[in-house]
């Protein structure tokens, strides 16, 4: 048995790519594969000669849960028939040979296939051997090459690495996640009129305690502690904990004064 | 030995932010994220509190050549001390706990080290343990969350492939590569005059062939078959072989006409 009663609910959603494995030789790796094409929802895998036949058990313990990718794939004999139903085909490739062919990043790829499949036009994706690579002839079967912007001393992804960087990228083209935002869960961000209510109450704090008992210099000093109480955004609920803070420190100060002015109290005790 | 001799020459290049493991659990995987730096051209590494102890021989096996980047990792007790020296601190998190923080997404967070480190700022990267990830203690010493957009399906990724989609961000976030193009080698982009010269030769011999006979249809039929050759970017080399099939394919013709007319001539014998 090979696993195929587990693993995620990965239901195809919409037209997405086909990866096509080209002479793929450990099934480690494809393994490895389904699971960085679930990371970025591709859903469709398809092997061309598999060195060691299909299906093989170590794929689907390498899938993390992707069982359902593996139980899908088909297998095929050449590229030929592997694209036969498709209308784009992209290539793959870290170092292109002496042939002329569009070249695309992985992220121009990427927007590319979303452009290709919203026009209801099939996918598919080749990725060569482990060590090899595509070789020319798989390479005359393609549209266009993907090569991925990589550190070019140091370019050389193992085969599920490059499949996820297409998946991730095939993933972020079409996500609208906020590049930046506070995560905020129960609370909110505070409003400019709550900040200053607070920044009103320190500084009501800091005259008292004689924090700025400097006047000429009183001003400057409460600017630049608005500054750097203004830099970021704060919330509703870390405002509070700052109002607390506070008032807790110059009730302290205000105890211990007493304390250090009659020592025998039994206020202090109570500290 | 731990292979310590070998590898490729990765010289550290600029300010780059230093990946911080917290916690690692398999030396297989300390490698593999070793890899996975070099890919996108980060060099530092820092190990906190590694499970099975440092150095480990089978990091370096894992590592595909990035020795140099093992070699120089350091080893510190807490999170705390592995950060210490640096200026700002992003923690990466699949699944964000109840906290008020930042949260950026891998492009977002690559876009902005790349604005901090050129102020000469020095920026950490945290990655959690293989199973738990980083724990709440841990994503206190960060400034911000980094969460990838991932299909919420399934968004599991191993700590080599969360290493290898920030390091790749990392990478594309300065590189200039132009998102499609047509690689030529040794050839360039024919101008429109060069394809209008083909043009003209492939409708001269459809003339005189009779493909073009019908006279009434024939501006719409060469529109046709000028939209076809006027659709991508061809290059002056492809025009020439183009030239040299019209050519050949009109002279087969003319002489098989004349074999046809004159079956016994000594030019069918050539053929």
């Amino acid at each position: 048995m090979t696993g195929r009663d587990g693993g995620a609910d990965l239901v195809p959603v919409g037209n997405t790519p086909v990866v096509i494995l080209v002479r793929p030789q450990l099934a480690d790796n494809i393994g490895a594969v389904a699971r960085a094409m679930a990371n970025g929802g591709l859903f469709h895998l398809r092997l061309v000669a598999p060195r060691d036949g299909w299906p093989q058990e170590r794929a689907w313990r390498m899938a993390s849960g992707a069982d359902r990718l593996l139980d899908a794939a088909t297998v095929h004999a050449t590229v030929a028939d592997a694209v036969a139903d498709l209308h784009h085909v992209y290539a793959t490739c870290p170092r292109p040979r002496h042939i002329i062919k569009p070249v695309l990043t992985a992220r121009g790829g990427a927007a590319e296939m979303r452009v290709v499949t919203a026009r209801d036009l099939r996918v598919g994706l080749l990725f060569g051997p482990e060590r090899a690579g595509l070789d020319n002839d798989d390479m005359a079967c393609a549209d266009a090459l993907i090569r991925f912007p990589l550190n070019p001393e140091f370019s050389s992804l193992n085969l599920a690495q490059a499949v996820l960087v297409m998946a991730y990228e095939w993933w972020t083209t079409a996500d609208e996640t906020i590049s930046r935002t506070l995560m905020t869960n129960e609370t909110r961000i505070a409003t400019k009129g709550e900040l200053e209510n607070f920044l009103g109450h320190l500084t009501h704090e800091l005259d008292e305690c004689g924090f700025l008992k400097n006047l000429p210099k009183r001003p400057g000093m409460v600017r630049n502690i608005r500054h750097y109480f203004q830099r970021g955004e704060v919330t509703e609920q870390e405002l509070r904990t700052l109002h607390g803070i506070v008032t807790e420190l110059a009730l302290g100060r205000r105890l211990r004064g007493r304390v250090e002015a009659s020592p025998s109290t039994t206020d202090a005790v109570a500290l």
